[in-house]
């Protein structure tokens, strides 16, 4: 199978641990383990999670810019953890990133340098909060006829006129907001819904999170969208919000560096009015959690590209918080289907080659 | 509605919770509150959770015999707690049980005090362990012709031969085991299942609960089959058995009284072998959980004889460990339609009144 | 024993709970139990802790003006727990507070509203930050020769020219600041002390805290202050403080209303480089904490008015985070003597009376 | 200094986290580090952590004996870690250890293979329970001129004709029984402490320990005995017993291998009855917390065997649960005398030297 060629917007955490990770599985499917840890569809369209190929980066750090991108994924403020594996230089400079004050030419700029690098995917990874930024770099994206995976919560695949670029030029966008591999929303919302299936009442619960990257910064001030977006993601019928406390980010904890703690705590009210009480720890590599998700995403978009399609993938439905027109659009069945022509697709080629 | 007529068999915590907790919906349910905290199903074949009137009670232990259940479900070495309920004497005494030594003549004299009662279910609530007991009581219950619910791992609706006599009796049974209202197994399930569904590996995982009422004294020398029960309840595609530790007591903790805390931890691998670390700190009332689901056990097995059902009754399936058959035999379509039966034969009936 | 005539300027949460909580100990002295759950010295200059007279009120709240300080405490955003005491009418009703716009005609009122109550100690309980409150309080204090305690981290008794006025005055004054009664950082530091004692290496430890009531709204903004003194809190000999990550509110939980949850971890390095982990939950009733602490510091302020004692008690210092010349100032061999003295001249005037 | 010449009798995770331990902190001390973390005392008598020799081993196992102590260490049912350490060869071979069937003839064996050893002390670290075995050990060493560091709590030092045996072959005896580097016991006992000091009234508490090595096995069945040392080790004024649950082994949890985790939980009664509520975990590397105070004792050992010391050392009493006639025969001044009795002596013959 040919390699997924893949350009990264923002050389940060996220980026570092996708980097490496691809590495971790190269080493691993080298081996006789069959066995891939961490990985929730080992292939897709054909494509497993180490068949990717880093072809272009861009960043505004001065730290990164002009490195390596083995190198960059180390530099600056980056604290995922340096993992056992080899990183031979990938033979790609961090260029320039687009810049707010002059952004046109720096979109011209990238769009001229994605054409080049023979990108498939754009993966947009920059800090939550620079719409400006999601949309240039999506507008440079669809100027190259490369399609988008949009990591953040910024708006690109809900955005009509982004999404009809991507439609004109082709290709797939794939947004908005990734939905954590294995997160406090996820547990939290599974545990909520189980009271509720069980029949015991919920009197009040809470989550709160606190991690050691830049990410946990930014939240601790600007959280009120955040916590927005946990609320939602715990919504779920028969839950009353008022009852919920969400805190995204308790603060900024330097000793845990690029993990992420969340304690949930659920008060409930059982048989006679007795109580019941759950109390909850749970402890991820922050940008793990996002890298495990952008592969799937990377991987939908190279595959889907490939065979033509265009626009939102039903496949990537359920790895988004925020999918074009929302959850409720994309069936189980819908999303199955997607994969299976993803798959398809990839096996007839295998087949004809 | 007519109230339903339950006997108990073993006037222990379970009944303590289930006597008190009767009064505590009878309570709400006189004021304006329509809400009931901790029940599953408000109504079942018109019966609401305070529907239930007990007309005999069956114990061996000295400190009970001959007590109004109101005092019984508080003595001897019970440690529910005393709700702030009301308590009145509910004018039945507490008669001298089944006895090992001879049991055919108190399963002769059982039978009758059950006939005289007017009993509609006996709910068979002894300790766990006592094969024999299970058996005298179903035989005076089929002999009489009152529905069983057996709240114990012993072997009753799954001995074809105790089924038979209650079929050919006319009248329901309900059992084996208790299914928790909410305890530790269908957290442990819920969580483990979550992190197959998000592609994290599992590494290793424990449970281990501890208590202080009686069964936790027991459980601690004789857990292993207990332990088998639990390692079945969490059991699941996918999962390897030699990655779980199961310890259903991990010791009586005298100050927890009735009272039970499970721990569970979960390793697991998420991207590039990166770890996931879950700990979890579960704390409810025990006997809370068993009459969270006696009720909704009771009021099955009385509507269903009131309409003439024999045997075993789907409704009930989930909310046993060991229905007959094994839960496979029931279909979640089954259960709903079983309960539907059950609400529409109350309704035309109190439609006919 | 004469009672201890109190007068209070804030009508908060901590009020609440020592107007309650006096209650509840008049309670318990009146039955047979000998035993004073809570209480860290049963007497102190031969008062008891329900040896209080509540004599006059001061607050700013329109929401409390006027009320019986009996209902004040129970009204306005104010969410300690009603207790299971009963709170007769105490006859008092709270006054205007002293107010920023016009200081000196309030505190000239507040003098005289002093004076006519009889008060011997007026505790200061405003919300932290309010540094001319403290000031204007302290000054009608001093004037009406009554005792103060200062709860809050301003400035009274650490500042000279307020220290000399109460000198002059010939009354006590007591402050700054609360220690804890029992709270994340006195469990905090002695884990440290003990880690460091068995000689296991500190690598990193956090401890975050969260609340429901308005100090941890308040904290969250305006937290630095708060972060510096709960690291000095933790101090000691052999700590690098940038191993420490202290987070005094990590937000305001709606539901844990005047509870305050602390998580601390503690991650050691042991023989041989393994690892140490020490994860903890602490859950308290905030207003408590600082209830537990007031008595004993309004006890210590009249007894000592009583016989003559002027500025500050050395029995205070080690309830208080900020004693006027820090801890180091007071021997435990001095604060000993300062309790002895208060006792014997208790017990002498008692034996002639 | 010429290093310590050290026998080991049993070779079971502690002395593989022993060996282990000795690699790694002689591969810090030849770096430019100068921390030795987890090390409580860098140097005793001049003894480093490093400066040890091993020289002879003993054990029963067919899987161990004539392996290299290297080998041996990770063999049979031990699972300490393999610490990132290079372990050369010692070009030590384990021997036959002191079997029950014919007990003197192996314990002349023994003693000629101490001799000959050169060993200057031998540690006796067999699983809990073998009385016999600690005997035949001691006689093997006092006969050979051996001192001896008794790691279990069998009866050495505690037994006066051994202890008198030692003292008449002019060599020290250091035991009986551990104390853990840091445990659940010394965390419990001083929160406990702390919550006293503090004047919060003890209501409940309770300790669980479990672990995946051999030790929890054997715990989880004869933890009677176990259960009183521990009790005994949180005992202090003030604390009734009747409020305390001590679980010394809740299970054997496989996942864990050499980890120990125990949770203790404490419920405390504040001001005015409100409550007061702590829950922790602790996760340790158990034969780490071993090792570490096995390390302290063998120097101790040695350093006093070579000016000349016998029976008793009060600088061990610290390191261990059950001193010959109990801890408070040994002041904390007479403990540092010890220290610097041992250190004074070395000095002054490294200045001779």
């Amino acid at each position: 199978m040919v390699q997924a060629r893949v350009a990264v917007a923002g050389v940060g955490n996220n980026i570092s641990a996708l980097v490496q990770g691809v590495r971790y599985y190269e080493g691993r499917s080298a081996g006789e383990d069959p066995e891939l840890p961490g990985i929730r569809r080992p292939v897709i369209g054909a494509l497993r999670p180490h068949d990717v190929e880093f072809v272009a980066a861009y960043d505004v750090s001065p730290a990164k810019i002009g490195l390596d991108v083995a190198d960059a994924i180390l530099a600056g403020k980056n604290n995922y953890p340096r993992l056992d594996v080899t990183l031979p230089a990938t033979g790609v400079c961090v260029e320039p990133g687009i810049r707010e004050h002059d952004p046109d030419a720096d979109v011209r700029r990238v769009t001229e340098s994605l054409r080049r690098s023979g990108a498939e995917v754009l993966v947009y990874s920059l800090p939550t909060g620079l719409q400006w930024a999601a949309t240039a770099y999506a507008t440079a994206a669809a100027a190259a006829g490369v399609a988008l995976v949009n990591c953040t919560p910024e708006l690109v695949s809900r955005d009509q006129r982004m999404l009809d670029a991507f439609v004109a030029a082709g290709v797939p966008v794939l947004g908005d907001d990734l939905a954590s591999h294995f997160g406090a929303s996820i547990v939290h919302r599974s545990l909520l819904a189980l009271l509720r299936e069980r029949g015991i009442t919920l009197d009040q619960t809470y989550q709160i999170n606190i991690g050691g990257n830049e990410d946990f910064r930014n939240l601790r001030e600007h959280g009120e969208s955040k916590k927005a977006s946990k609320l939602n993601a715990i919504a779920q019928d028969g839950l009353s919000l008022d009852r919920v406390d969400i805190i995204p980010s308790g603060g900024y904890v330097a000793g845990l560096r690029d993990q992420k703690v969340a304690y949930v705590s659920l008060d409930g009210i059982g048989w006679a009015g007795t109580p019941v009480n759950l109390e909850l720890r749970l402890r991820v590599q922050d940008s793990s959690n996002a890298a495990g998700v952008i592969i799937d995403l990377v991987r939908i978009a190279v595959a889907a590209r490939r065979i033509g399609l265009k626009g939102f993938v039903p496949a990537a439905a359920a790895l988004l918080k925020s999918p074009p027109d929302g959850h409720g659009a994309y069936s189980q069945s819908a999303v199955n289907t997607s994969f299976e022509e993803l798959d398809a697709a990839a096996e007839s080629r295998s087949a004809a080659e």
